[in-house]
């Protein structure tokens, strides 16, 4: 079913999945191995063709996807400004940590929605590649240098505090969206979903050694 | 047939479709508008087709892509960080005139080869979607603000010249390139090889008016 709500989160998941595109190809650009740029560059393959399903999608709801995108446009790019990875593992953070919380945010709401999107989203969400590879190169230079676990735990709770941060403006400017979110969810359902994002964001970090 | 110069021609290649890639997405991540930055997500993501369509012929020939590329890998990165684009429009130039020079000289020796990998090449180089992109942008660019053209003129003259001396810097270090090179081609040859790429160049940079 088209509704605005459905249509605005397969507008921020298309732009989602366009940045990550264009990060994880810079992690390739800078990757330590040609072997290590290799992997980085098929995710980056698979996130790209991710976008190119969900716009091929929404073609077939009647709706352009640049139109879709647009209202995302700002924040999406205002919360990559605000949190530029300096190198090569800040990078592979953001991956992680940063597209796990997206991940886990986008797959709590879509079970609100119908059926046929529901599974494209899940579906697109699915792929671990990039979150293994990051785990296993993050763990790695945290053994080999215990100095970078501080550094990195600082970057991940940064990280919450700026997609919590992004995610109340854009939820503040799309009314229909808010909707989606606040109209299918009860106040325990909400508090439920926080504690939810924060447990898997705590996992991760634990996942590295990190403290969330 | 496997000869070492076919296996050094398709890892030049390979790993030229796998930075040409990190440039497009840098490109895209840099672009103007949304539109442009769909349009060039698209081409870069070709180019990594390109790259795994390269890398699976290579294996089909028993040859692992990584010990193929690793020849290239130093000399063509040189290249790059001698010639980083400083902004969107070298960065279209380089893509335009850059990759002009290197898919007219991959395609001329290409022609020595066996059927088979000379279709592939052919192939692999016969989309002009990035470079009709780049045309239309620098010259709507020069039209807006002429001064800009002295500066993409010495740029275009200086990736000419710095192609030719890492070619010559891999030419050195790849008997099997060379011999493919000067082995299949008489002196006669190689001076209308020269000049083909010569005029190709000089025809590329008329196309934005633009003085070679």
């Amino acid at each position: 079913m088209t509704t605005p709500s459905v249509i605005d989160l397969l507008g921020v998941l298309a732009y989602g999945e366009l940045t990550s595109f264009e990060r994880t190809t810079y992690g390739a650009s800078i990757a330590p191995t040609v072997a290590d740029k290799v992997t980085l560059a098929a995710v980056a393959a698979h996130e790209h063709a991710n976008f190119e399903r969900i716009s091929a999608y929404l073609v077939s709801l009647g709706v352009n996807p640049l139109d879709a995108m647009e209202p995302f446009v700002a924040p999406l790019n205002a919360f990559h400004a605000n949190l530029e990875a300096k190198d090569w593992l800040e990078g592979l953070m953001k991956s992680y940590v940063g597209d796990g919380i997206a991940a886990d945010f986008y797959r709590e709401i879509s079970t609100h929605l119908d059926d046929q999107t529901t599974e494209l989203v899940t579906d697109i969400l699915s792929d671990s590649t990039l979150a293994d590879f990051a785990v296993e190169h993050l763990r790695s230079a945290i053994a080999t240098d215990p100095k970078v676990s501080g550094r990195l735990a600082l970057w991940g709770r940064r990280m919450m505090g700026e997609m919590i941060s992004q995610a109340t403006v854009v939820a503040g400017s799309r009314p229909a969206l808010q909707e989606l979110f606040l109209g299918s969810v009860n106040a325990t359902e909400l508090t439920s979903l926080v504690n939810k994002l924060t447990v898997a964001h705590a996992r991760r970090m634990d996942q590295l050694g990190l403290a969330s």
